[in-house]
């Protein structure tokens, strides 16, 4: 049946062997990349859509727009160094600044249990404010639905954001070749572990932020300052490995990671140890990659090292010539490990 | 306190006399207003967000462009007459269109319970998908979340859009002029009435179904007749009473319906003695009300007539001279009674 015969009642096709949805199909990994393209993609089916990039280009008469979306469903609520408003407003930034989009405006969708307390839904709406107006931006529409006690948790947010593209770049991994560097903006997995220590209820040693932030005006630094970027992508979830292996298997190119330039805290590298997570996998809110000439490396990383977010800005690995799809990691002792999709997400509810 | 002095812990204001949500503060009504002006419009602050229209009008460059978000957690997930994907497409396209706007794009924001059966949402998603191509309107974005059973509802859907403004009309309600008329395209409450069945399992003598659908054919037509629209709104939460009160509020307007003209069906009419609900704040998905200068009333009947969705569109009232925000509504034995915001929602988890 071709998918345009597609009755009333479309016959269902089967999402790997399951029959219903688990929590991996919303972890970012192969059981997410499963459903999005056997189900959206393949129903959805258009150019903008097929890219599969963090917001869609579009052309709206003369202007090149971008817009994404992205629920927030983050446990718990607050944490340490941020709450689910700031995740929601940055998140959404973030996937426009990725897209080399000025953000705009956002939008703001509640759903809301039933018996939520008014005064953590106004500190959370205060946090989506502050960090709007600090990145210049409106919230223009909203809306507000409330569901019954036990049909929700707290509070789930989605933003959309609509930006303009200021420049006629095309910023994606079709872009990428053979030489280029990647360039990461600081240490990774200080998102996912300070959410997981915070839930759980760890004692670390040392104290343990998100990394959650804006990172629009970095990018937009580096857009200003002439550099030209193949390629972003932000490190949410499934973290660092999963962001450059769809980066790869999109470009048909391999990249290979220098594992000694790549920084762990000491409390992410620990909780990691202890729980047997893997740090690549695991999710930040203020981390991108940018992939770029090598020419430029040394321009880009002194414009980020001039910007707070990006001080700690390192050359992680590059593009390898040829056109596999695959991304290599170069551990401290010269052994290379190949870095493959998790089928679900070693840890959920995370953003 | 000035609301730029608010710390980094916002003193939480009394949204009523509430300190907990109560599923009233998502039922569109009075409770619902006072969070959104208490909340979020003293946050965000913005003249788009201020006019509290359908969907944001935005000055992009040279693009006069729409911008809406709307989150769907109606219960049942299936109904007569649609189910949440086309009551999420409909719904969108529908507030776009009622700020003049031709819908072009979309996303689909999900978040699904753990265990929800993947050929439900498979026919979700190819609903979604045949209602957006029926409207030439492309779904370019989208974002999948699952969360654990017991913290959702199956699924809710987030769905925002955006439309680009064709002409330079304003369409609001600061437009309404004395003498005008208001046009509705249709009988009203079946889509309230609908789910209320299907979830309670009443037995009806008559089959009803959802009106649930896509007005922005019907409203191009108006547009391209060159008919002068001074203001519309879709009469989905709270119904048309809601919708009227809040045109009037902002209008400072009188608007005077007669119930004469105002076609309810029977099963709807008899759903609504049996539980005591009025119709005129019952949810519909597929009417809407234009406000129209009288002298173009006939031409704009004339339109909508021709088109499936406004066949039975009518007058049912006019815009009063003076400056007083009420909406009154005379009966057949000629009684005018005043209609008041309601303080929650007659029924819940509508849309």
């Amino acid at each position: 049946m071709s998918k345009t015969d597609n009755s009333e009642d479309a016959c269902p096709l089967p999402i790997g062997q399951y029959d219903k949805i688990v929590m991996a199909h919303g972890g970012g990994g192969q059981l997410t990349q499963s459903l999005i393209d056997k189900l959206m993609l393949a129903e959805f089916d258009n150019p903008a859509l097929n890219e599969k990039n963090d917001s869609a280009v579009l052309a709206i008469n003369n202007e090149r727009m971008a817009f994404t979306t992205d629920s927030y469903v983050v446990k718990p609520l607050f944490f340490p160094g941020g709450d689910i408003g700031k995740l929601a407003v940055c998140g959404t930034l973030n996937d426009l600044a990725m897209s080399g989009a000025r953000p705009l405006f956002l939008s703001c969708g509640l759903i809301i249990e039933e018996g939520f307390a008014i005064d953590s839904l106004q500190k959370i709406i205060h946090s989506m404010s502050r960090q709007a107006k600090a990145a210049g931006v409106n919230i223009v529409t909203g809306d507000t639905k409330v569901v019954e006690k036990g049909k929700g948790d707290g509070l789930y947010i989605n933003t959309s954001g609509i930006g303009v593209l200021d420049t006629a770049m095309n910023i994606s991994p079709s872009m990428l070749q053979h030489d280029d560097v990647v360039i990461i903006n600081g240490d990774i997995g200080r998102h996912g572990i300070a959410i997981m220590a915070q839930r759980e209820g760890f004692k670390l040693e040392q104290a343990l932020e998100s990394d959650c932030a804006d990172l629009s005006g970095l990018v937009k630094l580096l857009l200003d300052g002439g550099i030209d970027i193949h390629c972003m992508r932000d490190l949410t979830r499934g973290g660092l490995a999963t962001a450059l292996i769809e980066i790869s298997t999109a470009a048909n190119k391999q990249i290979m990671l220098d594992e000694t330039a790549i920084a762990i805290a000491d409390p992410v590298r620990s909780v990691c140890e202890v729980l047997g997570l893997d740090p690549y996998y695991v999710a930040n809110e203020g981390r991108f990659i940018s992939v770029l000439p090598s020419a430029q490396a040394a321009q880009a990383l002194a414009i980020m090292h001039a910007h707070p977010l990006g001080k700690k800005a390192v050359v992680i690995g590059k593009v390898d010539k040829g056109s596999q799809s695959m991304v290599t990691i170069k551990n401290r002792i010269g052994t290379t490990r190949i870095l493959q999709l998790l089928s679900g997400s070693q840890l959920p509810r995370i953003c």
